[in-house]
């Protein structure tokens, strides 16, 4: 088996499952997702595609900071990226606004370097806000904590 | 507690777990996801970002087809998406193109529908599809089959 070179390519596969739109998502070498839709075109038997998206933009942006933070040699307890997004009321009804709300813990981080990094990841080291750029509006803020 | 009305508004969280990349993602109602990145900055120990939103495009313009596809009543035995994710050499390292093969049995649906819903579903239903325009290119092929 040829092994795929990830820093070029990615792969997935979704398969339906039921008669609505209850999906198993997968990619090799790891757990499946179950992707569904609300009722009553779905049955909430999983992440909407949507949450995804949420998921896929939170990780994308905490991974491009965490790396930042760290080639600064800062201290990072604890780390997470809460999100919120509002949907068009008309077709796509896809967010118009995403919120972000990054909560650390860290003895050595402020808020104006945090904000720097956020928006050099915005520029060119976030893939996935690269991607909905122009077509998204992505507000983030911040809450940090000195204590572990 | 006061439940969300998600065809308003969605949410989700997440939380760094090791010292790397890896993260635990959570939507309520679902099991958690884990994602993490490529070696050597992760460990491999879930989902890439990139790889969910693969996952997202490829459940969001399937549940679109599907809708439009049993509004015909056409007869769907089994559907599937595989998608293909080519990312740019230099940063962003986005998807600069993907590919989504859509493998379907039907007694009968034709190629020439299906891409019309395609491109409806492009247009205006696929909110996924929505949110990427004009900064990916998404290229959509079929495979048709007659028996369950």
């Amino acid at each position: 088996m040829q092994t795929l070179d990830k820093s070029k390519e990615l792969t997935s596969s979704v398969r339906l499952i039921n008669d609505k739109l209850n999906f198993t998502c997968h990619v090799e070498g790891n757990p499946p997702v179950s992707v569904d839709y609300l009722p009553p075109l779905g049955d909430n038997l999983g992440y909407t595609s949507l949450e995804l998206l949420l998921i896929s933009l939170s990780t994308c942006l905490g991974s491009a900071l965490l790396v930042f933070l760290r080639k600064m040699q800062k201290t990072i307890s604890t780390f997470e990226i809460s999100s919120r997004g509002i949907r068009n009321e008309d077709h796509p009804t896809c967010f118009r606004e995403i919120h972000l709300e990054i909560h650390l813990t860290s003895p050595d981080v402020n808020e104006e370097e945090l904000k720097k990094l956020v928006a050099l990841s915005e520029e060119k080291y976030c893939p996935v806000w690269a991607m909905i750029r122009g077509n998204v509006t992505v507000n983030v803020s911040y809450r940090i904590e000195r204590t572990a």
